[in-house]
């Protein structure tokens, strides 16, 4: 059952009597009134329920126990070194649930102390400082909904349409308020030589000890080192207590279990910046800190391995997000690219998060493919795959933004398919 | 341990150090660098974690365990029909964690099955229809963020300071984004008489069938059915699989497990309009249908119960939220009330919508008495208890909006206090 858009998800009895092809909202209503699912009493309305704090942290209901992140088998060669994918098409509005919030972990997730958690910022400063999570939670903090999506979202694709559906295709991506001290605060707390230091250091407390060089200009901008999401601390496989949050950026570099921060005046070429999380361009040299996550959009209802319920009006519904900005316009085409209708968008729309767009639609029965495409504040447009190829090459496993295509075949069944 | 503000809790080892009055941020970095907290490797750090998709359904970490939705011992005969309170204490940003939303049930919480759940819509309509939840998610949906409120929040403070710490005085408001279908949708769906039709009545499908009156002209504007929460279903304890939702109105008329909308011409008086959510005036006359929520505001850190870690620098926090628009400023008062500072609001600002804000403040160490004072776009500004009482008496129970003050004892102790 789960909340994997449950109108999508089932042929019920509904689909028969889903005729409508106008533009009412005519798939409504189809029990009559005297239905005695209506007239008779719901065990539930006869008796006393739970007592509240039953629960005194909540869970979803068991009836959503489907909806759950999920590895991609065969991906990666042990689990710890891996990747579980956000079920997008399960998704409303804009928050992702912290329960479900994408994994990429280097070395796997680790329960750190908080009480023996530290943060040390050295290198190019005046003086070198040590953190405790009390000393930081102190500091002037501030809160921001924004987006993250691994480089490697949507990378199965460049070859060709490879994985079934929205959650393997661009799962890898999802969006939290976070809070926490801006870096910024900590950088001038340490008299930071901002005048001739260019980059910062990153560095993460589990076993792999990921490290990714950072721009100053984004370190005096927009970067947290944050404690706080989504109202609550970090999840421990979400970095708990302490993880560098860079809006815009991929999610590699909001480094988990942060534990240093150096101030340096070169880029350190680690190995997560050398070797991984480099796009390998049409002439084989290897583009190197790319890390802006630029303008891309997907439908996610429906979407790959979903089933129509028969003709009749829908709600087509998506996200869309820029590394670079707000979203600005979402156009969704029902016949493969040819024709295109602006979409509604969802307020609030914030910069370097994402944002969710809607749109109706009245299925007439036929086959058709569903694409969407996003433009951002700065007027870039998303890219079919043409485009991207056209510079990128196919080679690539990072920074795939082109627009996807979702096939709805005549049975009402969503397939992945790619166009040019 | 918890997420209670980590910093407030504890007297550390901090606290001797942390001694600076001046307005640099120099309660950080108590520790030398050479530390061994430091130098030597963490258990964390040199081993491998758990894998991905280890909770396919994330948890919080272990550490964060006393971070609890409470009930109020004795509160309520019964704990179906009682309350439990978020820990407003422990939040960040704006977005309450699905898990400690506050609950206020009238007979317990049920677990629904969606299959069998449906929504009637009758009435003074052309065409009594049965919505069941694949109806419904078909539909042109819309999401927002939105505070929730009951109306007896902090009504214990009617008399005096009567609990000891935030969570109980205003820990039933949460804040999510919620997603659903327009009420104002179904009623065109069903060919609602709204011209003579001045009222809806929405009833909801627990043992105690809560039904609630509701404008005509709440129902036409921002009014959801929603099923999305926080990016998720709704949680079983808030009214899986729909609610409605009824923004800036008190949160009894947030009808969980939704059944029926009724269209009428006048208002129903039910149990819970007549004998319950009813404001007691000063000539015993009880106020009724006030559902909006006035503007208010509360510092959420430091707060009742906790202990600052010694004079220094302090980041003051706490939420400020209005039924009638948004925050447009809220002051907070260092000396109960008698001198009143601008704070930082932090983004997205939004209609009926919590409000995060944040101040700086070095406390010398005296005893102080804290106070959070919040404007809304209407111009309307939270009022002091004094003011309150002119107009409302003391023998109120719902609609308590005044300033709330904590006291910060020398020892740093915080407790709650009532001031004129």
């Amino acid at each position: 059952m789960s909340g994997e858009r449950r109108g999508f998800l089932k042929s019920t009895f509904l689909a028969a009597a889903a005729l409508a092809t106008g533009p009412t909202l005519a798939a409504s209503a189809q029990q009559a009134v005297g239905d005695p699912m209506i007239l008779e009493p719901r065990p539930w309305s006869t008796k006393l329920g739970y007592p509240v704090a039953f629960k005194p942290y909540g869970q979803p209901s068991p009836f959503e126990a489907n909806l759950q992140r999920r590895q991609s088998p065969g991906l990666t060669q042990t689990t710890q070194a891996s990747v579980s994918f956000a079920p997008l098409q399960g998704f409303f509005g804009i928050i992702t649930p912290s329960g479900l919030h994408f994994e990429r972990h280097h070395q796997g997730w680790v329960d750190v102390d908080p009480e023996q958690h530290r943060l040390m910022v050295n290198g190019m400063v005046e003086e070198a400082k040590v953190y405790t999570m009390d000393d930081l939670m102190r500091l002037p903090s501030v809160s921001r909904i924004h987006f993250i999506e691994c480089g490697a979202n949507t990378g199965m694709e460049w070859g060709n349409a490879a994985v079934p559906t929205v959650q393997y295709t661009h799962g890898m991506l999802s969006c939290c308020e976070f809070t926490g001290v801006p870096l910024k605060v900590l950088l001038d707390d340490c008299g930071a030589d901002i005048k001739n230091a260019q980059f910062v250091l990153a560095e993460g407390n589990d076993g792999s000890s990921m490290t990714r060089t950072i721009s100053m200009e984004a370190a005096l901008d927009d970067v947290l080192v944050a404690w706080g999401m989504n109202g609550e601390m970090l999840r421990p496989e979400n970095g708990y207590p302490l993880r560098l949050v860079v809006p815009g950026v991929q999610g590699v570099s909001w480094v988990k279990w942060l534990r240093r921060i150096e101030v340096g005046d070169k880029p350190w070429n680690s190995k997560d910046e050398a070797s991984h999380y480099v796009d390998m361009m049409p002439d084989g040299i290897h583009r190197q800190y790319t890390s802006i996550q630029e303008c891309k959009s997907v439908i996610t209802s429906p979407s790959g391995g979903q089933a129509l319920m028969g003709k009749g009006f829908y709600n087509v519904s998506g996200l869309a997000w820029s590394g670079r900005g707000k979203i600005k316009q979402v156009d969704v085409s029902f016949d493969a690219g040819r024709n295109w209708k602006t979409a509604r968008l969802e307020t609030p729309v914030l910069d370097k998060c994402l944002t969710r767009f809607n749109i109706d639609w009245v299925w007439d029965g036929s086959p058709v493919i569903l694409q969407s495409r996003a433009t951002d504040s700065t007027g870039f447009v998303q890219p079919r795959y043409r485009q991207l190829r056209e510079v990128r090459g196919t080679r690539s496993t990072y920074h795939n933004n082109a627009i996807q295509s979702w096939q709805v075949a005549q049975s009402g069944e969503v397939f992945n398919v790619q166009m040019d």
